[in-house]
């Protein structure tokens, strides 16, 4: 077992000392004025936003020389992912637009996300998945939340292209990630960093699907800078999954694989913003191996107590593979983007624990299982 | 699809005009004055509490004259559940004292808060269970989090019996409800309930298997309100499943049966507790059934975009049962206890909705399954 700093030195989030406590309806109503909204739009939300930032003081043992780690956990957003953080927006833009409907294609976060708010806001929703799609699992929120999940008879290129061709031709509006309103609301993320902080952190470590979540904390920290809302800008440090690294390789990946399916994404639609970001922030794009992915969920869980999506873990992976980079006394924040409890099969089959059965009900046999 | 309040008419949450972001770092931190702790008291958190208040405008409209509904959406606390609030003090109670592991019989939400805080304060996690018990999803995350798990071979009340004796045996503490500092950090939520409205609601709706929420939510309000902190105490209204309903009924319940798995319980340990509160309140006590239970779960879903496990739908279900009773224009709270992600299984059995498959991959096919 990790030993645990003590109390007394251990380090706490700075600005969270309290006081004004739960004063929160939302990142829409928080952070408005950096937002692309108005008094006509109607705030649709399920006050998302206002995660965690959870110090990890087993993580910054594990790197040391005084480094700070903290992770962002947005697997505590309403729907269980940051998806909530861009669908907040697009949604409340879409009722402002006046639309009736809005479509995405998604068999993950982003059905789950952009059901319920559409159902909060009025609207029917579409989600288009392929057919034989067998995950019944992660479509159980979109179908709760009553969205019409329609399964065509082709690959997710062809769901893509139809919902584009659908939003275009008929009063839907699209709220896949190609929707501009998604990446102004997930920026509030690096809003809440900073405001968690009192600045931005020396490194922000995030797992690179799409590359869109990146490119929105980048314009939140970019746009907090220019308000002089923080004094410094972080190395934006990118981690892809080696079956799926399309980024570090350089080139589009056919058939990508990997066991963290959130950025299981062979042709990012960010790859030219993923790469301005790299440049302007000194950042990095790393691949690591589903085996670090899945022992950074581990530690996560075990020495932390925080249950992450395997992808989520991508960024913890990252950082202990490349932590002999950080300076000394730096503090990095790690973004966790969903809850565990979206993928309990992976806790099953990785926690690499299992049950003791088969003891005797009486005191001595279960103390003696116990190590007394 | 049911009528949306607009924009205009919405009420949102009173005191949640937001500035003051994200300072959180836990309800130790947020309300230690109201708490059993000192300053040598390692507190032990995963910033839990700090959960949502959301305005339930399609409930609201449901009771009608000028009823405001909202839910207190506690699934959105690190482990995905109100367990976390009590497990913060629990176990930061534990460490302060020495202790070097700690235990607990559950298959639930209790094993998960009770592990994910151990392993965060450095303490070893047991978990006792009926052997034979199958739905290893429920223990996904104490294994995840590397609790160590036994099942013995015997039933539900062998394993309480067999913890608290373990506890009273050997250096090991006992982290079930009967643990004092359970309820001292489950009372938190009523002081987020009035510091997000104001002042106390005038009636809690809240489901009811041991009875210790609803005792610590009546300690909270009382608590705040013999501080000045709020001018109303609300009427408690609790509610169990007809199958599991014995508070209702007078008398224990041998074999609880009823698809709100987390409040069936036969013989509540808080009982008397529960029976002073239902006095001291004016409150009252009725049972929902199963179907009612359901159908709140799919409403909460389908209508608010808000997903929780089906014991927590009983609050709400309740509601709508009782709502004639209801006075005009008054505030009610709901209680949601745990995640629905806790439960994807319910969601799939129960979401009346499905797939539809089989559609051909090309625009006018999608568009006539959408109605177009």
């Amino acid at each position: 077992m990790t030993t645990r700093v003590s109390p007394a030195t251990a380090y706490t989030t700075p600005n969270n000392y309290v006081q004004d406590r739960t004063k929160w309806s939302g990142l829409i109503e928080a952070y408005r004025s950096f937002l692309p909204v108005s008094d006509q739009t109607p705030v649709v939300t399920l006050h998302e936003g206002n995660t965690p930032l959870i110090p990890a003081y087993s993580l910054s043992e594990r790197v040391g020389r005084g480094v700070k780690v903290y992770v962002k956990y947005d697997g505590l957003n309403p729907t269980g992912s940051f998806k909530d953080r861009g669908m907040t927006m697009a949604i409340s833009k879409a009722k402002e637009d006046g639309a009736k409907a809005v479509i995405c294609a998604s068999t993950g976060n982003t059905s789950a996300a952009a059901s319920a708010y559409a159902v909060r806001a009025g609207l029917k929703a579409f989600v288009l998945i392929p057919d034989g799609y067998v995950a019944l699992g992660k479509l159980a929120q979109a179908l709760l939340y009553g969205a019409e999940v329609i399964a065509i008879d082709g690959n997710f290129d062809d769901c893509f292209n139809l919902v584009r061709d659908i939003a275009h031709k008929y009063p839907v509006t699209l709220v896949n990630s190609v929707n501009p309103y998604r990446l102004e609301g997930q920026k509030t993320a690096a809003f809440e960093v900073v405001d968690q902080l009192g600045d931005a952190p020396d490194w922000l470590c995030i797992p690179v699907g799409n590359a869109g979540n990146i490119s929105a904390y980048w314009m939140g920290f970019c746009q907090y800078h220019q308000h002089q809302k923080c004094e410094k800008l972080p190395r934006m440090m990118g981690f892809q999954a080696v079956g799926s690294a399309p980024i570090v390789e350089g080139h589009p990946v056919k058939s990508p694989n990997t066991v963290a399916t959130a950025i299981r994404i062979g042709n990012p639609a960010n790859w030219k913003r993923a790469l301005a970001v790299e440049d302007a922030s000194q950042g990095e794009f790393n691949a690591v191996t589903d085996e670090e992915i899945l022992e950074a969920y581990r530690i996560l869980a075990r020495e932390e107590g925080v249950f992450c999506e395997p992808a989520s873990a991508a960024s913890v992976a990252g950082l202990l593979k490349v932590k002999d980079q950080i300076p000394n006394n730096a503090t990095v924040v790690c973004v966790l983007t969903g809850n565990g409890l979206k993928d309990p099969q992976s806790a099953i089959d990785h926690a690499q624990a299992q049950v003791k059965a088969g003891v005797a009900s009486e005191l001595e046999s279960v103390a003696q299982v116990m190590g007394f």
